[in-house]
Order: structure tokens, then sequence, then C-alpha cells
């Protein structure tokens, strides 16, 4: 009987075949603890009697959701996350590294046919790289520091086919805002996608990434992007599902005619076409995070906003998904036109989109926002309203104030 | 009889020749509120019954002491602010745009000879034009809204003349803190300070700024520096003390010898020559503030840094004072350069120095910074040491983890 993605890297790990609603305990290849839950890991880790983690050089502890400490008790935290990461010998990237997820791809923490968990429901992002990449609690997290090992129930896939090519101005962020719409905020619970299809194959990295990671938003265990056609700096193999494998159910797109979409207020499948929002007033937009935080993203904002000056109603924030993220924009220029247009860089890291702090919102501001989640009270404040958005769309919006169309400003039919 | 520069400044102000220790009612130039102050400022302009205020070209808020906001509270209290300033047409300088005193003298909001009040204790700062620049309560500056006057009593001056020349690695910033040191942390209360001698005359602005801006940290109303050697983008006419001037004391030092020098915990006038502190572990270092987030500081540490990493035990954390210091600074490379060497930009303002956020130290942690107090709990957490220093000397001890003397880098003695 043929295999779905997950099922093959899941049986690889358990060392035999396995299907799906099956239970494996599997291998993990690497494990990824933030400020948000590392501290409850190390503390569970404690009480089940843990001395040494089982393998020091696959644990990675990063401090990206509360960096720099915006208080005492924090900071406390992060010391906390330090000394156990000195004396376990685990890999640790400190305050204003980058993001957790930006981290484990860049360096190369996480590869194809891996299995990884991540005390941080984001960690399906990974699947960009064809690895099985799910989060679990911080108490799960410990019984892994201690045994390497884990349980899963493998996973049904819904398998998403995308034909078509998309249009200038339409990014991945608007294909995944899109699919969230359809399938909903628990369209895919406990399940896996697959993303796959003609659309997928000319993707960068950085934006399969911004797909494989939005797939928690429907609920999913995990998301896999198809790997044909990604770029890599190092060989793999490809893993790819078996042609008679079984799936939950196939959802096929034409994405050639889509348009931006947002997600407004407050859930992230409550996706609209832009035209429904054009004029929707602006007080904050914020590009970064671990779904638009990349290169590519600074790049596409910076496209729009070249030689003009952010709306004066309208604060500008920026958080390059790492400290290399923010080095390359530096060193190409990215960074200086957005920051001449009025933009602010924040250090690398999750604060805006979290809530912890660097840019809460006020009561009744209206937000425009690259991140994957617009909850009520997300951002910090449960009186603003957050859009979700493509990074072309977050930069056209600050332009003008309101929400708007990035395709208006690239075709010039609005300067 | 001659004048001191605070009586020829006041005498202009009040219309009439004026003398120390006389109360003058005055005319104010420029007034300036900060996101700390502002709030009540607004509150007490409100309660007096102002509807508009006196002069909307001279009044200047500054969101910078928690910007961009790191909670709902402040956020709104952002919000207020922003209303405010559109209402009364005042001038409104957004989170992320710089530190409120780099911003008066960069955007020229304050000029030699003129009568400046701010809410804030580092007014002082515009000294370093010659301006007569004091900081007030919220509840003062109201009523300087309402009516573009106030009242002063004209404080007797502390001559300081400063012989010799400085050596390279040794700084205004080590210049300003011996002084501090020497005189101590009440030794200029509600007196002037008069900064003159050849040690001053080759001070680039950046440098005058620094010493001016740690003249209320031996309590004074006002420090001037001499502007003879000033260099300014614009004309002005040098304000000189008569040579008969009335002095409370004169003090003459020569700097030819001065090493360079650090406030050791918890007092700014606890300072030591860097000999006696020198190996104190250091966990983060920052670079920042209104005392030294300028281009020429971060020139000081970048040429420290050039090509090195930083101590891994040590975050080093950099706020230029402005959007346009960080500007420069991405333009001629000195970004990429303290990016590389492990630093993390953190948006222009004044939160790891007040400890609001984005750098709050944990317990019993060793900081090096380049700001001006170094008050138990100031950064934020009573239970850590803050070192105070020059940029250079912030720069070495980062790069050692402990404090190091920036002269024997330079001088090639340690690499």
């Amino acid at each position: 009987m043929g295999q779905t993605m997950i099922e093959k890297i899941i049986s690889s790990h358990a060392g035999k075949d396995i299907s799906q609603n099956q239970i494996a305990i599997v291998d993990v290849d690497m494990v990824m603890a933030s400020d948000t839950t590392a501290p409850l890991t190390i503390k569970s880790f404690k009480e089940m009697g843990g001395i040494n983690v089982w393998d020091c050089s696959k644990v990675v502890f990063v401090i990206d959701h509360a960096a720099p400490a915006p208080n005492e008790r924090i900071a406390n935290l992060h010391s906390l996350m330090r000394d156990f990461a000195k004396k376990q010998s685990i890999i640790l990237y400190d305050a204003g590294d980058g993001i957790c997820h930006q981290l484990m791809v860049e360096n190369q923490h996480v590869k194809p046919g891996q299995l990884v968990l991540g005390a941080d429901s984001h960690t399906c992002t990974y699947g960009a790289l064809g690895a099985f990449a799910t989060g679990v609690g911080s108490t799960d997290l410990a019984a892994v520091l201690l045994t390497g090992k884990t349980w899963i129930k493998v996973p049904e896939t819904i398998k998403i086919q995308l034909n078509g090519t998309l249009q200038p101005g339409v990014s991945a962020k608007d294909l995944i805002l899109f699919i969230v719409g359809h399938l909903g905020i628990d369209g895919a619970t406990y399940k896996a996608i697959e993303f796959t299809g003609e659309a997928i194959k000319e993707l960068s990295l950085d934006s399969r990434l911004t797909i494989a990671n939005m797939a928690i938003e429907m609920g999913a265990k995990a998301g896999f992007v198809d790997t044909n056609g990604l770029k890599l700096p190092y060989d793999f193999e490809n893993i790819k599902a078996d042609d008679d494998a079984i799936y939950d159910s196939v959802h096929v797109f034409d994405v050639s005619q889509l348009e931006p979409q947002v997600a407004i207020p407050h859930s992230p499948d409550n996706v609209k076409p832009i035209t429904e929002v054009e004029g929707v007033a602006i007080n904050q937009a914020f590009l970064g995070s671990c779904t638009n935080g990349r290169l590519e993203d600074l790049h596409e904002a910076a496209k729009i906003l070249k030689g003009k000056k952010i709306h004066p109603n309208v604060r500008m924030i920026i958080a390059a998904a790492s400290m290399d993220v923010h080095i390359k924009a530096v060193q190409d220029g990215t960074a200086e036109t957005l920051m001449r247009s009025g933009a602010t860089f924040l250090p690398s890291g999750c604060g805006p989109c979290v809530g912890t702090h660097l840019g809460v919102p006020g009561n009744e501001e209206g937000i425009i926002s690259s991140t994957n989640r617009n909850f009520r009270g997300r951002m910090g404040n449960r009186n603003s309203n957050v859009y979700l958005a493509s990074p072309a769309t977050v930069a056209a919006s600050a332009l003008y104030g309101k929400i708007t169309n990035p395709k208006l400003l690239l075709e010039g039919a609005i300067k």
C-alpha cells in the first residue's frame, strides 16, 4: 500500500512501516524550545529526574519571544535558559540572534526527511523542507530531552494541489491565507497537509516557509511542501508521496486569478479578497515574524516603499527573521530604503506578533501585519483590530494609511 | 558687573539685566516632553483650563522612553500624545524616530543662546550648544504650554577649566565621569556649570553633548559648554562669559594624563580609573542613550569590534540616538561591522537606560553601559550591577566579557 510523505518519514523514524491512525514510537532528530516554553521544559526535565539531555547536539534553545528582556521576571527566565544551556552544552541562540524557526532552517538544524519537535506551535514551518515537524507542549518536550523519543499517532493527510502561476504582487502569503480561509481554522485538525502542484514548484525557500508556517492555522499537525523544485545549499533526497497513497481529501485550486488576501479581525480564517477591505484605516504596520520576516519579504516591501514616505498616521515596524537576514538587508541597501521611508527596525524576534512588547497597539487602532494570527488580543491589546496580509500589502497599506492593494501600485494604477 | 553665560541668557529672555540668586520671569523659546512626562503635562494643561498651547511651533513631543509600546497601558498613553499633538498642531516624533534630546539638537529645535525647557532631567544636554536648558516637572511644563513663560531663580555658576588634550581611547565620557566623580552627585545642586578650556575647544558636537548631558548628575540646573570651537551647520553668535563674571567656584584640571573612567554601582559619582575595576565580569553591554548613542560613539565601538566577535557570555545591545544616526551608521558600514561582531540594534530610544524594556538585566548580572545613571534598579532590576563607561570601554569590555581598558586594545597591548 502506498504511503503519504508523513507515513514515510514516521516509518523511517519508527524503524518499521507504519500507517495513518497507528501509534508509533519514533526517534527524534532535533528539538527546539523558546523562552516562552524552555523554562517550563527545564522545570519538567528536572522533576522527571533528568540530569543530562539525551544528546546535547540535538537540543536548541532560542531566546526570541520577549527579547531583549522587557522586565526583570523575563530577564531571569532568560538567565535560567542560559545557565541550563551552558551546563548541558546544548545550542543556545540569545536575544537578537533571530526567530527560532528561521534559525533552525538557516543554521541547518533541520533537514529534509527529519523528524523535529519544537515547543512552539509554528514548528510546522520546517515542513517547507519536507521534514515532519510539529509543536508539542513543554512537558512533552522534557520527556524527549530525557529519552530522544516520543510517540505519535500518524495523522491522515489532506492534499492541496495548487495549479497555475501567481501574478506579480500576489505572494505565498496570499496563497496560504486563501487556503486557511477555505479550509477554516479547524479544517485540518490533527491532520497533515501536503502542498503540491506547479504553483508550488516555482516558489523560493522563503515562500515555502511562509506556506508551511500557517498549516497550524488550520489545526494541522504538520504541513509538507513538496520538495520538488526546492533549492537548498546542500544536496538532499526528495521525499515524494507514493502515487497510490491514501488521502483524507484532495483539494485542487487554480491560483492564476488569485487576488491579494486579507484575514480580517479576529481570526486567521476570516479571509477576504483585498477588494472587500480596501480603505480600512491603519495605524501600525508590522513586517516580520516566522511567517514573513525573511529577505524576500523585506525586498517586497522595499520595492513598494523605495523613495517614498509612509503615511504620517502609520508607525511601520520591521523585525527581520534573523540577524543574518537583517545583515543581508543592511548590505544590499534594503534596510536603508525601508528606514528612509520611515520604518523602524526592531531587534530580530517575535515581540509584536505575540504581544509581549515592542509594538503593542493602542485601543481601537487598526494594524496590518505580515504575521500568522489575529485572534483578539494576540498583539497585546484586545481592543485593537489586526489584519493579516502579505509583505507587499503591509507596505502598500503603510504608504497610504489604509488597506491598499499592492497590485494597483505595482501596475501604476495608483502612485 | 560682569555676567556669566547663564546671566546673559536669562537677562536676554527676561528683557532686563538680572544676576544670580534673583528671580526672573522669562520667555521660553522651546519646550519638550517625552512619553514619560507628556501624558501628565496634557492632564495638567487641561486641568488649568488650557485650550490651545501658546505657540504650536514651539512645542515638541517625543515618544522615546518606552517605544514601540511594550504594553497596552503605554500604547494608550502614546495614543493620548498623538491625539493631543494632532489637535494642537504641535511637533511630534513617534516611536523609533529617536531620543528626545538628540532630535531637539539634530532638527535645530534648539540653538545657541536660547532658553529651552524639557520635562526630562537630561534637558541640560542642550548646554552643549550654549543654550540655557533645564528639566522641569510635567505640571510646570503645562503652565509654560499655556503662557510661554516661566520663572527662574538665576543659579550661581561653577566654572570648570579643562586644560590639556585627551589621549586616544579616552573620550568626553571619561572626562565628564571624572568630573562627576570629583564634584559628587550633589556637587552642583541648583548651580550652573560652565565647561571651558583648551580640552573642550577641540571637541566635536557629539562629545560636547555627552559632557553637557551629565551636568545633571552633579545636581546642576544647567551645564554650558563654551561654544568656542563648536561647529554647527548654521551660523551663530558665541556666548561668552565676561572676564569679571562672578563664579561660585572655579576648578582647573589637566586632562592629558586622564585614564578611561568607570562609575561603579550604584551611583554615577562612584567613579574609578579603569585600572581599579578591570576584570569585573560583564553579561550585557549597552551602547546608546542621550549620553552616548551618536555616530561618533558608534564609530568608537566599531573601531574596537571590527572583524571580531563579542564574548559569548555577553549580549551587546545598541540603540542609535536617532533614526538619522542609525541610517548614517547603516550607510557608512558601521552598523554592519557592529552586527557582524554580534551586537543587536534596538530601535532608537531610551528603553535599556531607563529600564522600561528592551534589555532589563537578570539578577546578579554585570552591565557595562554608555548611559548616565547606574542607581540601583535604574535599568529595571535592583539586583544587577551597572557600570558606566565610554563607548570604547563598553566595546572593549563586550569583546572580553570583562571590564577592559580600550587603550590597551588600541595600543596593541592586548588583541
